[in-house]
C-alpha cells in the first residue's frame, strides 16, 4: 500500500496564490501550466532552450540545477533561487513565485473615441404570456411558441434549460432579443440593464476583449493579456506541435485559451458592472491556427505543404459550445479567413482600415496593408481584388527570439535616437527599461547602420574594430558569446539588473524577417503589375505598428524607402475590424464579400519570392 | 498536514469488480450510486424506509447496524452480513457483494419478426473531392461545401472536427448521410458498413433501447435494464424530489441516464459488430419527467399544480449534447407529449397501436389505451380527437410498495391459480420464485376473493377467522406487522429464503391503485358521451399488460368488466412507437398532428373524477 504522502506546491503571482497536489513526476512548466490558473510564458514550448520560463523557488526542495539552467542563468539568479521551469521538478514541497504577467497595453491607437456604427439587425421583442392554470397546462415552451405564432424561431436547448425561471420570474412577462430566427436571449420581465456583445482578436501573443453596447456601439471596456496558450510555445508552429504529440493536447489548448477569454469577460462584465447574461453576442477573430485551437479543430494540415485549414468559412456557434459563459442563447460570430496562414485577423484589418468598402464597390486605390507578427501577412488592394501573401518573417519584430527582446509591455524600450553622440530612448508607460520591443530594435539598427557599427551585410563591429576607427560609441560593444553586442542600457539601469544588448545573433534575426517582409511586398507587387510609386497608402496594423518609426523601417530596409512616407498604423487594426463585425450583420458579412474577391499568393513555392528574399537579405546602404 | 490513508472500497456485482476510494463520510448508497458503474435499486430514495438497497459486506469495518436496519433486515440476514446501503457507511476498507441487477425481460410481444417500415427520408451522398494542391489550398470544409454547391447544407463543428481525417482517411472521396439539410454522418470513402438507429424508451423503471437497420428496418438488437436513477428513488415524485434537493443533482440524475444509455448502445454495438459512428440517428421516448430529466430540464413545475413542463414540443437535439457517442452528426429526435403526465411514451402507444393513424384520418373507431406504471395513463381515441388523463396509481402493479413485490424479472411470480383447494404458480423464465410482478399480485387477489379470503372492501380474513369458517387455505394465513397475511410460497422454496407474501397492506395499495385506473376510464367516457358498449378495443401497453389476465383484471376491478373481453394487450408499444418514428420521419410527424388532436384532462381538479374513485374503492362481489 502506497503511503507516501503527496507533494504540495504553493504558487504566487502578482500576490495571488494557489495551492495544488503534484501528483506526477513531470517538469514544473508542466504542473503550472495545467494545474494552476496563472500565465507562464514558454517561447521555446518547455525545451529548456528560451531561458524565458523563469520562477523563483522561495522556499522547498526543487531538483538539483541541470547544466543547461547554468547555461541559461547567471550564477547570481541561481543563487536567488531562480530557476527554468521546464528543467526543474518538485521533490518535496514548493513555494513557487511567478513574475507577473505583465498586461500588454499598446492599443495606443484604438480608444474608440465614438460609438461605432451599428446595423440595427437586432430586434427586441416583449412578450406576456397567459399564465397556466389547470385549465391551461400546455408547457412553458408551448406558451412562448404560440404567443409568437407569426415568427418560426428556434429555441435551442441551453434557452429551454432556463425557460421555466425566466417566465416565472419575470411573472410571465419576458423579453427576447432576436437576430433573424434566433433568440439571442431571453430574459424575465421588461429589464433595465444593457445589451452588450463582445469582440475578440485571439493573438498568437496577445489576446484582446472589447465590450460593446449593442445597441448604441458605445464601448465599455477592453482587456487584453498574454495568450495563456504560451506555456506551449511562443509561435503557431510550437503550438501546432504541441497538439498534435498527444491525443488530449488540443483539448488542453483548446481548453487554456476559451477559459482565459471566459475571465476575460468576467473581468470585464465585472468591472462595467454588467451581468454576463447581458452579454449576446460574440465575434472572434484570429490567425487560421488561434482560430482552429479555439474551436478544437486540429491545425495538424495547416503545418505541412500543401497548407489546409479545416475550414476558413464563416461561422455561427453557440457560446455554450465554447464554453463561454454568455446569455443562454448567445452566438459567436467567426469571420471566414483565407488561407491557412492569413486568417480572419488580416481580414479584419482589412474591414478596419476601409479597404473592404472599396474592394466591394470594385473602386480600391492599390492599397496595402501589412501585419508584422509571428508570420508577416501582407496584403494588397487594387480595383475590386484583393491579393494576399504571408511570410515566415519569425517572431523576431515581437521581441521573442531576441535577447533582450520583450513584447509590447510596461518599460519595453520602443525608441531610439541619437543626438550628437548621445544615445537616447523611451519606454512604454516611461517604465523602468526591461528590455526591447520590436520598434526600439528596428530604431537601434537603423541608427548602427548609419553609424557603421552594423555594415550592409549585418556584421557588427568589434570593440576592438571600433576602437581601431576611433568610434565614439566603441565603448558600448561588448563580446557576448563569443561575438559582439552593443549595450544600450547598463545593468545598473535596467529593471532586470541586467544589461539591455542587441546581439551580432539578434542583428542576424531582424535581417531575416525584415528580408521577408520586404521580398513579400515586391511579390505582390510584381504579381499585379504594379509599382512602388502606384502604391496611395501602406497600412501597418498590429501593436508593432504603433510603435514603429517609418524613417527607421525605411533604413533597414522592412519597409521599401518609397513607401516611407505612406505609411499609417492602423493600430490594433484586427480588434477594430471584429468590433465592427460584432456591432453589424452586414460587415460581418463584408468578410466573406472581400474574401470572395481574394486571391492568395503562397511565397514557399514561388521562385520569384525566393529571389527577391535573397535580394533583400543585405541592408540598404 | 493530513496524512490518514483513504478508505478502498471493493465492490461485485455479476462477477465485475470495482475498486474506489470512499472520499466522504456519506453513506454507502451514495458512494455506490455515485462513483461505481453498478446499478442498486433505492425506491424509497436512501430514506431507510424500503429496505431494498441490500448489499451484502463480505469483510471490512462497516458502520454499526442501526435500529432501523434491525426493523427492516431479518437477523440471519444481518449475520450474513445484509446491510441497507442507505444507512451504512464505511468505517475502513470494505468489500462489498452486490446483488445482480436482473434484466429485465418481458419483450414477449415485441418480437419485430418482420422488418418494420422505413420512409426513404434519408438520402446517401458519394463526393470525389478534388485533393488540395499548392495551386488549390481551399480549406476541408470549403471543398465540401463547394462539391456541395447546389445544397444548402449545414456541418454542425462536431462533424467539422472530424473533417480533416475523415476526407484523408477515404482519399477524398466521403459518403454522406442527409437527411434534409442536415448532414447525420460522413465517412470516408464507400463504406461497405451499416446505417443504424437507436429507439430509446426511458421508462421510470426500466430503459429499453433497440436498434436498427435505418434503410431496411431491420431489428438488429435490443437491450433492456432497470432505469440506473433507480438509486435515487423508485417513482417520478421521488426523483423530481431529489433533483430539487440540491443544485447539483439534476445534472447528476441527467447523467446517470445518458450514462446508462450510452452503455447500453456501446453493447448492443459490441455485440452485432457495429460501429457506433454507424448508428446516425436515435429516437427517444419516456414519460415527461424522465425526458426532462434526460435533457437536463429541471421537472419542478411536473410536480406542484398546475403541473407545467417545460416543454411538450417535439425536439431534435444533436446526439453529442446528450453525449451519446453516435456518428458525429448524429440527431436524436424527441416525440412531442400531451402534459406533465402524459408523455411521449404514451403516444407511442397510440401510434404503435394504429390508434395514431385512424385518428389522423378522422375516423378512429372508440378506443382505449391504458398503460399502468407508475401513473396509469388512459388515452381514449374517437373519430378524430384523442381524450388523455393520468392517474396517480401509484406504482403498485410494478411491484414497488409491495412487501414481495417486484418487477418483471426472471423468478416473478407472474400466474397463480387454483385447482380445487391447491394453489400453484408460473414465474418468468420458470426460475426459482422470487416475488410477485404485477399480473402475479392480480392474479392472486382475484383468487383470494373468489374465495372469500379477501372481502368487497379488502379485509382479509386473520387466520383464525378463515380457520373458524373450516376455509381450505386458513393455514396459508400468518400474522405479519400485526396484520394478516397470505403466503403463497413457503420460506424453503423461495430463492430468496424468506415466503412470499401478499399482505393486508398490499391488498390496500392495489385496491387504491385499481379504483384510480378504473375511476379514470369511467371519467373519460363519461366527458365523451360514450359507455362501455362503445368501445371497440381496449389497448394494454406496458410490461404488465402482457403478463396480465384480463379475467382477473375484471375480477379485482382494475378493468371494467364490460371491457374484459375487449382486451389486447401490445406488449412494449412505447419501444415500438419509438422505433417506429425512428425509422420513419412521417411517423415522427404523425405523433405531433396526434397531439394537436388531443385534449387532456386534469383529473386533480375533477370532482366527478374523485366521485367515481370513491365508488370504486370498493372490490367487485
Ligand atoms: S527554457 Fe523553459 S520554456 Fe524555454
Ligand atoms: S431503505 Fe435504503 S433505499 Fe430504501
Amino acid at each position: 500500500m502506497e503511503t507516501q504522502r503527496a507533494i504540495t506546491i504553493h504558487t504566487i503571482q502578482n500576490g495571488k496564490e494557489h495551492f495544488g497536489e503534484y501528483g506526477t513526476s513531470a517538469h514544473l512548466l508542466d504542473y503550472l501550466s495545467k494545474q494552476t490558473p496563472f500565465t507562464l510564458q514558454a517561447p521555446c514550448g518547455g525545451k529548456g532552450r528560451c531561458g524565458k520560463c523563469r520562477i523563483q523557488i522561495l522556499s522547498g526542495t526543487p531538483s538539483p540545477v541541470t547544466d543547461a539552467e547554468r547555461a541559461l542563468l547567471r550564477p547570481e539568479e541561481l543563487a536567488q533561487g531562480i530557476r527554468l521551469a521546464c528543467l526543474t521538478r518538485a521533490e518535496g514541497d514548493l513555494s513557487i513565485q511567478l513574475e507577473g504577467s505583465k498586461r500588454p497595453i499598446g492599443n495606443k491607437s484604438f480608444l474608440f473615441p465614438h460609438p461605432l456604427p451599428v446595423d440595427g439587425s437586432l430586434r427586441t421583442l416583449v412578450l406576456e404570456l397567459v399564465p397556466p392554470s389547470l385549465e391551461d397546462q400546455r408547457s412553458d415552451h408551448s406558451r412562448l411558441l404560440s404567443a409568437l405564432a407569426t415568427e418560426a424561431l428556434e429555441i435551442p436547448p441551453s434557452l429551454l434549460r432556463e425557460l421555466p425561471q425566466v417566465l416565472r420570474e419575470g411573472n410571465w412577462r419576458t423579453t427576447l432579443l432576436l437576430q433573424k430566427n434566433r433568440i439571442l436571449s431571453l430574459l424575465s420581465g421588461t429589464p433595465l440593464g444593457k445589451t452588450c456583445g463582445v469582440a475578440i482578436d485571439i493573438g498568437t501573443t496577445t489576446v484582446a476583449a472589447y465590450l460593446f453596447d449593442l445597441y448604441t456601439g458605445e464601448h465599455l471596456d477592453s482587456q487584453s493579456e498574454l495568450n495563456a496558450q504560451g506555456v506551449f510555445g511562443a509561435d503557431v508552429i510550437s503550438r501546432i506541435q504541441f497538439s498534435l504529440e498527444g491525443p488530449a493536447n488540443l483539448t488542453q489548448l483548446q481548453k487554456k485559451i476559451l477559459t482565459q477569454i471566459d475571465g476575460m469577460i468576467h473581468q470585464m462584465a465585472r468591472r462595467t458592472g454588467i451581468h454576463q447574461s447581458e452579454i449576446c453576442l460574440a465575434c472572434m477573430v484570429g490567425n487560421p491556427t488561434m482560430i482552429h485551437l479555439a474551436l478544437g479543430l486540429s491545425p495538424r494540415y495547416i503545418a505541412e505543404a500543401p497548407f489546409i485549414p479545416v475550414t476558413t468559412e464563416p461561422l455561427l456557434l453557440p457560446a455554450r459550445d465554447l464554453r463561454l459563459s454568455l446569455s443562454a442563447g448567445a452566438i459567436v460570430r467567426v469571420p471566414p479567413a483565407v488561407s491557412a496562414y492569413v486568417g480572419s485577423d488580416i481580414l479584419a484589418g482589412v474591414v478596419a482600415s476601409g479597404m473592404a468598402k472599396a474592394i466591394q464597390a470594385g473602386s480600391a486605390v492599390p492599397s496595402l496593408l501589412i501585419d508584422i507578427g509571428t508570420n508577416g501577412e501582407i496584403v494588397l488592394a487594387h480595383g475590386d481584388r484583393l491579393v494576399a501573401c504571408s511570410t515566415a518573417a519569425g517572431p523576431a519584430f515581437e521581441g521573442a527570439q531576441i535577447a533582450c527582446g520583450v513584447g509590447g509591455v510596461a518599460g519595453a524600450i520602443d525608441r531610439v535616437s541619437k543626438a550628437g553622440d548621445e544615445l537616447s530612448y523611451t519606454t512604454i508607460l516611461e517604465s523602468p527599461p526591461l528590455g526591447f520591443c520590436g520598434a526600439g530594435i528596428v530604431d537601434l539598427l537603423a541608427l548602427l547602420l548609419d553609424a557603421g557599427i552594423v555594415d550592409e551585410t549585418g556584421r557588427m563591429l568589434t570593440r576592438e574594430e571600433a576602437a581601431r576607427e576611433g568610434h565614439p560609441l566603441a565603448e558600448r560593444l561588448i563580446s557576448y558569446d563569443e561575438e559582439p553586442a552593443f549595450q544600450l542600457v547598463g545593468a545598473e539601469k535596467s529593471s532586470t539588473g541586467m544589461p539591455i544588448l542587441l546581439t551580432q545573433q539578434d542583428v542576424r534575426e531582424i535581417q531575416l524577417a525584415k528580408a521577408a517582409i520586404a521580398a513579400g511586398i515586391r511579390t505582390l507587387l510584381k504579381g499585379s503589375g504594379l509599382s512602388f510609386g502606384d502604391i496611395q497608402t501602406l497600412y501597418l496594423a498590429g501593436g508593432f505598428g504603433n510603435y514603429l518609426d517609418p524613417r527607421s523601417a525605411a533604413r533597414i530596409g522592412l519597409i521599401p524607402k518609397e513607401l516611407g512616407g505612406k505609411i499609417q498604423s492602423v493600430g490594433n487594426a484586427a480588434g477594430m475590424g471584429a468590433s465592427l463585425a460584432l456591432l453589424s450583420e452586414k460587415t460581418f458579412f463584408l468578410f466573406q464579400q472581400v474574401r470572395e474577391r481574394t486571391s492568395y499568393i503562397e511565397l514557399s513555392s514561388s521562385a520569384e519570392f525566393q529571389e527577391l528574399y535573397v535580394e533583400e537579405m543585405l541592408f540598404p546602404t
